[in-house]
């Protein structure tokens, strides 16, 4: 692999996101509240783990950014974050309650009476957290969820957002080679996910240098996992790791990705310790199959409803209905799971900067699950994969 | 360490959370119906990881749980829970959208008409999740948020849930032991944290048996960490890992805890590298006084604000109010963060059963950060300390 430089979101990113924020919405609004912590961070830069105490972002339709903190994230939010201002209470449950406080703080911004857009009305519950909604606060003002509008625009990936969801399914794939040379009959599921996690994670670290983050909460590192989907269990698509040992004839279905700088990828493939047998052979041709249909169904213009209908007309044709467990993928980014989803109730069009994974999968209780995911950007005539990884059964049989 | 058998909280201790449930609420319901992954798995004791798909546990009157669940998770939901009846919809978004089907799902069971309890009015924003209220699916219901009384019911730990706390606690010593074993100068953070982690979730796995589940969100196995509190770091409560190499006369804060069945415990300690200086002195025993005034306010009868105002005392006499980030403490058991909280806004009383992290700290900007944290247990009496670890100076001064 070789070295190279790569950094965060610019500065300028960020804050001409805050911007054309507001170009995102259906009605014009005046400022945005915003509580999830990925909205937060998507804006402004500040990358923290959501607790009980409340933390907000208002962006004024100017742009100017005003992040609000408890006072133990004061210094932490000063120093790595890229709002304009940061403004900090003193504690939650806290006398008086933050909420309180947030609405004095529009107030002083001059939008007691203004139309605001939130996520949430309010902070969600999050870990004993309660306390009254915004509108509740603000007798002025009008309050909207707009979390749809802005999510649409955190679905348009930039070419630098592009050039770091690349970076990571280059390392997921890394990750998933040192999973499929280590897993042998005999070995134990916990430690080979280990040992192709942590020597992959040193490898990216000494590629990408001192200065790399991960600033990712579903990702750490470079992995790449089982999760439990070995043998009969990889048949339940959300299985738990056991710790189990391989075994002669085990269907395999895996996960990999990295953490960088925020964005994450997903890369998943099906594979069989020692041969496959005909059963198993004829699940991986008709996965395979799915997945074709969603790749050449994947271009602007069409709704991802449309491209669930396609793989989901195979299912039918073929009989496979009964092995239908889920639609064919979700957009992701910064979360591991985003909208718009490749599903029959989504009626939104796909655009290029779309990035979406594609996975129909089949399970077979008993025989196994049969999935392969790839991660793919919507260009202006059709699709790329940015995920490279053999998916052809040959590849995906390991030595028994 | 001694092998014992530990297992999970039995069968009859959820069904019976599942019918007191209706004991805490303030006014009389017809039915509860609940979103939050951790209220679902202490009454139902079916563990997931929430996404955007919803899923719901409706708990009657009499105590009986309908688990409504994606297709996905039928089978994981229905060889796992413990819920009487699991109920599967076919995907999100889907078509129609779940929470159509919830509302025709409550109907069947007779309560289109009836008072509901939730924690959420529909299920909150999950990576893209958007749907309805709750409340406008069901025109002749009326919908209560009833969170904070069922918060009330989970804070009163059970003998059993004690055990497992005090398993958690144990391991999360033995963890925290190697990792002030292995912390040197020159060494390096991420590596320390990783042999420590890795060491003591091995020993625990033997003594504890293939049976061993963690079941936790917050914790997997048995942890030790800086979490880059390390040296001048130390100062920011919540900082992040950077991967530092130890140096002499570093401040270090750590925090430790194992996952046992569901269950979590805190503990964090104050050490130094090589000697203590003057300051770092003066600091440490300011910070033990305030644990020690904390201590003797935990009691019965006692508010949590009580507490609080007492400790807070004592920043105020020693003036050490510049030094001041965060309130005493948290619940803890299932979610690393519970209510009630230990703070001055919070006027709930104390009761026995509860169990709390015990935290005051003080924060000096290029000197360090000064935290012990313990997890406590309130008794009829007084409290007891659930987590055993050396707290002077002289055990946490590392040879340099």
């Amino acid at each position: 692999m070789i070295a190279q430089t790569l950094g965060p979101i610019s500065r300028e990113e960020r804050a001409g996101r805050a911007k054309e924020a507001f170009d995102h919405l259906e009605t014009s609004l005046d400022a945005l509240v915003l509580f999830d912590d990925q909205f937060i961070f998507y804006y402004s830069g500040f990358a923290f783990f959501p607790t009980e105490r409340p933390i907000a972002l208002i962006i004024t339709r100017d742009g100017q950014r005003v992040l609000f903190v408890p006072r133990l994230e004061r210094e932490h939010a000063g120093q790595t974050s890229e709002a304009e201002r940061v403004v900090d209470y003193p504690e939650f449950p806290g006398q008086p309650h933050p909420m309180g406080q947030l609405a004095d703080l529009l107030g002083e911004l001059g939008l007691e009476q203004a139309r605001l857009g939130v996520d949430h009305d309010g902070y969600p519950s999050v870990m004993g957290y309660d306390g009254p909604a915004l509108s509740g606060q603000l007798a002025g003002a009008t309050v909207q969820r707009v979390s749809r509008a802005l999510d649409h625009q955190m679905a348009l990936k930039s070419p630098a957002e592009v050039t770091l969801i690349r970076e990571s399914a280059r390392w997921g794939a890394h990750a998933h080679h040192l999973l499929q040379t280590y897993t042998r009959v005999g070995e134990n599921e916990t430690e080979v996910e280990a040992r192709a996690t942590k020597e992959a994670t040193a490898a990216m670290i000494a590629a990408l240098g001192d200065g790399y983050r991960g600033q990712n909460r579903w990702m750490s590192g470079a992995v790449a996992l089982y999760r439990g989907q070995i043998g009969e269990y990889s048949a339940l698509p959300h299985a738990m790791t056991t710790g189990a040992t391989f075994r002669h004839g085990d269907t395999l279905v895996t996960g990999a990705g990295a953490a960088i700088w925020g964005y994450l990828s997903e890369l998943e493939r099906t594979m069989f310790l020692g041969e496959a047998n005909a059963e198993q052979r004829r699940f991986f041709q008709h996965m395979l199959n799915l997945q074709d249909i969603a790749f050449d169904a994947l271009r602007p213009g069409r709704t991802c409803a449309q491209v669930d209908q396609a793989v989901r007309a195979y299912y039918e044709r073929e009989g496979l209905w009964d092995h239908w467990r889920h639609h064919v993928g979700h957009s992701l980014g910064q979360r591991i799971h985003e909208s718009p989803f490749l599903d029959i109730g989504d009626d939104r069009p796909l655009e290029p900067g779309m990035v979406l994974s594609v996975e129909p999968g089949l399970y077979v209780p008993g025989l196994g699950g049969f999935r392969h995911s790839d991660t793919i950007l919507i260009t202006a005539n059709g699709m790329e994969l940015l995920t490279d990884y053999p998916r052809d059964l040959d590849s995906l049989i390991l030595p028994a």
